[in-house]
């Protein structure tokens, strides 16, 4: 509890922020008339098409769902058999904070955590990769089967891989008969640091399956799985119907991914994220606070000492601790400049004591 | 496609209606400042304590879902083991409409529906309860065993159970041990149909899991799985979780559920549907329409010639046919007397040809 | 219990007989020196040659399995998707006596039984499975979508479908793009009555995955997974090993297997039980017993006074009575004509009283 | 291939080693006379009244399966829920070798390895137990929830856990609510090499559900699930028949089980292949072999020139090569002295090149 007057200011995580205007009012606007249940409506029409544009290829497939976790966990079960193996980094947030749901849905699936190495940024390396290939036994039915790599992008700790590291590590799993899976829920994040193009990140870099994350950047109530594989397209059908993802009334939930899609309004978000935090960075350089690393996208790690730390906390700034001495600092698609500069401020006179 | 000029009036199925505008507003309104993900917010903290006021019982749990397959497949999911059954009407959504998500939330649960019988009102009967067990092998691993009895009232077909009717039936089930689940898709037209209190209709009569319908009756994105029974409340916070039903900005998803269940929202909302689906009948009758049985809740399915079903059709009324010479007309919260009365008007020319 | 002192004559089921005596000799004689685990062996490849032979098909693979559950189960879960519905007729063993391990293995697949029609001998009929289709809303997520025909032959009730009447169904199956599967718990009996090849009953009329039964039929602790379609066999070998039915020692297995396949004993064993069947029923028929079905393998259905039965158990005659009036014989491979003889003296005394 | 005209002598696995005479025995001694199937006989009551003596308790329950991943993923199944986490050791079998079929029966449940460390002797630590508490969220849902420590003895590296260990183990697993499993495929080493009793080792220390290996230690197809957690065994009566693994010929396997059971047999099996390990180690150490560690019970790991090795290979010895210059060396039940000391002949030959 801020013991302080002071406005809080959200620095804990995008998943604190509320939802962008555009979105709420995506809802509101669609809140006209009856329309078909399931799907059968005008706005899941729309929202196919605008994904084919955003995306520049007709036959992907979008599938709105609830969560991050559900874009993961079904959107993996499509392309993963039941009998093989997920690889993805030791840190990927389907192996630490999805409760298995891969497992799950997967039909007992194994997750296999590639194991950090200091400096990887906590992304999956050719290295790391190939020596998983070395570890195993390919065809033997002891051994789950390598069948899916799992891309984290922007990662947990904010890191982001290039178009041309996602292709490199793809075609690696491509060679193998495997399918590749981006985790994207801050994926705009990404794409907007990068400068590229939604599908140059995805599907020309060798992507099957992505969780495209629109929640933690101001959507209401709605993720989506972006498939580009036709087989997995088919089968996610009924893979998201049998989870409970179908929406009884999908026009709300397709209403906000079209709004979301369209005049680039994900990437708009997405870069005031990404801005705000670029200015916060800078800011703190200036102070002299220590990062444990550039930040590339809306995340930042950086090294204060507790007592700093405390006084932050106390003038109604909101973030995590992550262990001693070292704070996460999030923005989001609704923190100002203004944000940025009060808590500089704020920031200022903690380091000072 | 009406060849009409006339306004189209909607009566496929409350499912296309849109959302009630109080539960918009809902969400509009909750888009206020940060809040903790996952269910740390206040919202979430409130509907708690509401539910538990509605329900008359502190130890309720609430959790909001997507769906009402959601809140089908996973409530069953925490009270039937994998080697059970759930035995259910023949026509129970959960065997006919959800592409067995209870078997797969269910670790391969079985779906056993019990024979419809002429008369029964697509209703479970004791004596269809009694005979099931007759035939069980009761301890025989060979056989799947019965675990749950989930009834859905108002049926598919609009009938309701009475308190008393659930009260027998779940007796009957628990002298076997086994637990009992509602599949409470429109339970607030039921409620306002008996007239009785929500405590009464469920854990008074037995139930240890409701699934709470909210999307039909105007919520935006939100169902949830209401819990009476401790052990399932534990192992839903996990279950949910895995499902992806835990939405990340949950204060959305609870700020609809708070609302609806403030101030008697859910009820009125059904009384409407409830309301206009009694004038559309009493206008109905007057007019010579034959019934297939009086309608109890917002469901009605008549008799009509095909030719006067093709008339009314023209005239822009949206309805469903199931058959030869059967249509089903369903209203919701936003029917208005106006709409029936319309209706009625374009029905009276159809029906004089 | 018995109250005479006559020897026990078991007509109860095949399942309560021994093992053949040429089966239990083929585990003793592989237990010669050191040879690879989990199918690294000789007698595993032998396996495989001598059920290409008898199948007239090379790519066709063999799984041991501990039981025709796991063949059913593990089978049907290598050609039914998880979001599929296996066909069967309502009596289907896979419905009835499996505790749903279908359901299981198969990620929750749903299991339909397809009504049982007067004189339809316990068999799929045409008519049923179009019925089924006309009932079914094709590429509708929210229905389980028919995935594969299972057909049981012999039926649990001792009739059987003809290689015409299997290629008949599987076709219509196959129209519609489903699979097709056949528990042959008892095979080698159909094989035998029928006077075809395996391969005409099996592959040559559409069957996809055959459990090719040979325990009831006299080995000691295998039946066999046979898979004539391709991607199913690359699948099964993960699946059988998930589920722990990749015997360590499959030598003994296999040894079982390969001697079971060699020169005919299979039909030789199964032979046995036809053959002592018809001449119980010639004997019954000449008591005036009255059969619910001519047997058409080794399993009789006769009708019998309650008392009549009562005086044939006190003989020490085992058998099972189904229902008032109404009892069970099934020979066996190790059924004799003197068993079946001393049977008819004791049944004709029992008859007269 | 071997080139020379030696006979082989088997070290590579006691997997490899065919079955004891006494077992096969007992298979043959049980084809007498008609037996009720799944169970129903009188060899499975012995062997659970065996069993109850041999673990000096009566509630113990005993499933007999048809391999050790059925033995490890079922009874893992009946102690772990669906989003729970099985803590094992990095090297874990049912990490590392059965396919990920503790996630499948475990409804999607987590494997989770804790990680190896220097000097562990490839043995859970309590340091390493306790860490991993450490780095758990306990009762958050994001999270698997550590449920069932799993601890492997011996281990696939030869190495065991004490009595005091396992308790100690078990007792910090205990006070988090947490089940213990101990996988024993080579269990009855483990038991001879410490000269505990059965029950010291498995239940007195904490042990809620052991599988017990018999296939490595001389039965021809069956290895058991031990239950002595109430809850565990009834849920076993349905998990083990759902898996496939009820044998309809029960009598079979439990014919083993009750003659492997008696009069120490699976003792002195499993003490001849530790004797002659012994026998070899002694030899070995003479000849200035070095081992990784000293054996404890039929697994040695010794370091040999890869020169050396070939020519071992040369002379017929069968052994598995771990990496360079690290071979291993496994004796079984049947491993004669004889073996021993020929082998000893050879490897000197091949030392001193």
């Amino acid at each position: 509890m801020p013991t302080s007057d002071l406005r809080p200011i959200e620095f804990r995580s995008d998943n604190a922020a509320g939802a962008a205007p555009e979105l709420v009012e995506a809802i509101v606007a669609a809140n006209v008339g009856s329309a078909l249940a399931y799907g059968g409506d005008d706005w899941t029409a729309r929202v196919h098409r605008r994904a084919a544009e955003v995306f520049e290829r007709d036959d992907v497939a979008v599938f709105p769902v609830g969560s991050g976790t559900a874009a993961n966990a079904i959107g993996l079960s499509a392309i993963c058999p039941p009998w093989g193996a997920v690889l993805c980094h030791d840190t990927a947030h389907i192996l630490r904070s999805e409760c298995a749901a891969t497992s799950m849905f997967g039909g007992g699936a194994a997750l296999r955590g590639l194991p950090a190495v200091l400096g990887d940024d906590y992304k999956v390396s050719p290295a790391a990769l190939h020596q998983a290939f070395a570890e195993t036994r390919w065809g033997d039915p002891h051994h789950s089967q390598p069948s899916v790599l799992s891309l984290t992008s922007p990662t947990d700790f904010g890191s982001i891989y290039t178009v041309a590291e996602v292709a490199e590590l793809a075609g690696i799993a491509r060679e193998q008969g495997m399918r590749v899976h981006l985790d994207g829920a801050r994926v705009a994040n990404a794409i907007v640091a990068l400068g590229c193009s939604p599908a140059d990140l995805t599907w020309r870099a060798g992507v099957d399956v992505l969780s495209l994350g629109a929640i933690k950047n101001g959507s209401v109530s709605t993720d989506a799985i972006v498939s580009f594989n036709a087989a997995a397209s088919e089968e996610l059908v009924y893979r998201v119907k049998r989870a409970g993802h179908v929406a009884s009334k999908m026009r709300f939930q397709s209403a906000q991914l079209e709004t979301y899609l369209t005049d680039d309004l994900w990437l708009r978000l997405a870069g005031n994220a990404n801005a705000t935090m670029r200015r916060l960075a800078a800011g703190l350089g200036a102070l002299g606070v220590e990062f444990v690393a550039e930040p590339q996208v809306n995340m930042l790690f950086a090294r204060v000492a507790p007592e700093v730390a405390a006084r932050m906390r106390d003038s109604s700034l909101d973030f995590y601790e992550m262990g001693p001495g070292v704070i996460r600092l999030v923005t989001s698609f609704e923190t100002t400049d203004d944000d940025v500069d009060e808590a500089l401020r704020r920031i200022e006179a903690a380091v000072t004591g």
